[in-house]
């Protein structure tokens, strides 16, 4: 046990109150000694990823952010329409930590085995509240990092990596074999282009911009569409017909994109029927929505059959259902290509007073692919 | 073998032209002697369900139906719009026979002896054609029906009450223990309601009108919400809340209410919760759209986290997923309990000829609750 008085540490939080006034913010916060199955890891290296956005931002009205405080201590402060408080009543009045997922180096250890072997190591963590200087968590929650791994180099090794290998994965369990994939130009688009080349899967990637199709041909991606062309519908219908692909996950959720990739699978289905059903083909068309880039309805049109289906799909639950040793299995592939298959490129490293920055959030809150952030939560703000 | 003459029959035939004409007319039909595992039925009824109207119509624009022809050789015309012909590519300028459904007796059988057995016997037959004086199929195809049943008793043995049983086995199946159940007036709707109440199943039963309402809690349900009722919202998370319903079979398709259940679900759900989660409840919610009573695009606010799916459901590849056993079962229960569970009531009985007035189709199109017609193709029309 460690007699040193327990360090205080910077910690961003975003809070909601019941009048519906967001407030994020950087708290002085202390962290007691780590438990014996516990480690206490320095982050060094946060990314910003659309998915922390939610809990970041919540449901507020982005017209009405404004960033106050001190350029150490910003403090961010906006409005949630009352019309969406009932979406946020799971949080109001609680000052949460954001992160989901860093890297940084162990700098204190319970006193079990498991945790006093990760003691001065890079490791890889998920779980929440990254977005500070100190992250205490179970030892078994750790990924070590191979030795020479920069915390930046391995910030990023849970959410798009093991969301771009759950894809494959479910494609295999669920007996499709080729991928439709929209936002496909993202960090996580890229890493599964990658993987599906290394095996061997057919992909069809879905980008909105000419240069997001050129940004994944230079990668090795062989089929991309671009929704903006004025042939999509037509350049969409051959690439699922090629391909055979009856599985599309999307990052958008709104609009009629989800309802034309299952058109088009229909399309190229029916035309291998050999008789009539009014019904429509019997394959099965599934499309997940794992994202929310577009926050419009989803409009189904329902021109399909009666063999479709659209869902949610999230990571954890992914990874409890296919078990332990198979989700460790997917981890083992994201350390052994980290440098490769998944390597992730960042545009702005900053400071977590820096993350605050009006101009910074104006950056990554249009989720775009040309912008994309490390927070280093350890590194001195200029002052 | 016969050396009789092989009969004909008048047999209802439903065309779509490449031009997008529809036309609908009985025709004159040899029916060549049952080959020898094959039977003969003499079809005495067969029921006008809401899935025989789109094999009959096709994408037809109601606006347009006429009727010509003879009163007993009625054809009906009219005319798909362009740009719906897509979805008809698959029928069209086929005559097809309609009728998924019906019962009848066994006028001709070939040698084996499973045909031979079901000699004079009556019989409920499904597998199309149905609209049609003799239908010759496999032996194997025909459920005999007790003796002393007359066969407008036994003409809808399969759609509504599998559909309702295949429900309930769903629900089952995917570790669901209430159900939620949109058009729940319909004839299968209070099948429905029958089967859930006698095995102890919460039903919520959600319907448009305040008879509809009446109708179901006298026939026993006790769970109703009517969706135009100013109370609706409230309600119907009341009820879902009450039951634990995460399972609805949705008969409507179009609009809102899909999602406003999966909404109203994840209220419950959410309420459950001891710590809040920005992706909402892991509780799995699910909604089934079996029909099409909206034709208009399925509107989902995905204001409901990420654990929820929304899809087609069919009776035919559900019966074979589930294996022939299975299949067997739900169609013994059906058979034990025709004349209680599973009794059928019409409001018009009528010819091949009848179901073709002007008249009869504006009644049965409408696909209300008030009206359910039983086509008997071997009642002479009135000259």
């Amino acid at each position: 046990m460690s007699l040193a008085p327990a360090p205080t540490a910077l910690q961003l939080r975003s809070l909601i109150k019941g009048s519906g006034e967001l407030e994020i913010s950087l708290v002085e916060t202390t962290f007691p000694p780590p438990g014996d199955d516990e480690v206490t890891v320095r982050i060094e290296a946060s990314p910003i990823n659309p998915s922390d956005l939610g809990l970041l931002f919540g449901a507020v009205d982005p017209t009405t952010l404004t960033v106050a405080g001190t350029p150490e201590r910003p403090v961010v402060k906006g409005k949630v329409p009352d019309a969406l408080m009932g979406a946020m009543m799971g949080r109001v009045d609680q000052p949460l930590p954001v992160g989901n997922e860093g890297a940084g180096v162990v700098v204190a250890a319970g006193k079990s085995p498991a945790a006093q072997a990760l003691l001065g190591a890079t490791v890889a963590v998920m779980g929440g509240g990254m977005y500070a200087q100190l992250r205490t968590l179970r030892a078994s929650m750790c990924l070590r990092l191979p030795d020479g791994t920069r915390p930046a180099e391995g910030a990023s090794c849970f959410v798009n990596p093991l969301t771009a290998l759950g894809m494959v994965e479910t494609m295999r369990r669920e007996g499709h074999t080729a991928l439709v994939h929209t936002a496909a130009a993202s960090n996580l688009g890229q890493m599964l282009s990658r993987i599906c080349e290394n095996d061997g899967i057919q992909l069809v990637n879905i980008v909105r911009k000419k240069e997001q199709e050129e940004l994944l041909r230079s990668g090795g991606a062989t089929v991309v569409c671009n929704s903006s062309s004025p042939t999509f519908a037509a350049d969409l219908a051959k690439a699922i017909a090629d391909t055979g692909a009856t599985l599309a996950f999307d990052a958008v959720g709104g609009g009629k994109l989800a309802g034309q990739i299952l058109a088009a699978m229909e399309v190229a289905a029916v035309a291998r029927m050999t008789e009539y059903s009014r019904y429509g083909s019997t394959v099965h068309k599934q499309v997940y929505i794992y994202g929310g880039l577009d926050r419009g309805p989803t409009e189904l049109s329902r021109t399909y059959g009666m063999a479709w289906s659209v869902g949610g799909w999230l990571l954890t639950p992914f990874l409890q259902k296919i078990g332990a040793a198979a989700a460790q299995k997917l981890r083992q592939r994201v350390v052994d290509e980290l440098k490769t298959t998944f390597a992730s490129h960042y545009t702005r490293v900053v400071s977590l007073a820096e993350a605050l920055s009006s101009d910074s959030i104006a950056a990554y809150r249009k989720m775009g692919t040309s912008e994309k952030f490390l927070v280093n939560p350890n590194r001195s703000s200029p002052t």
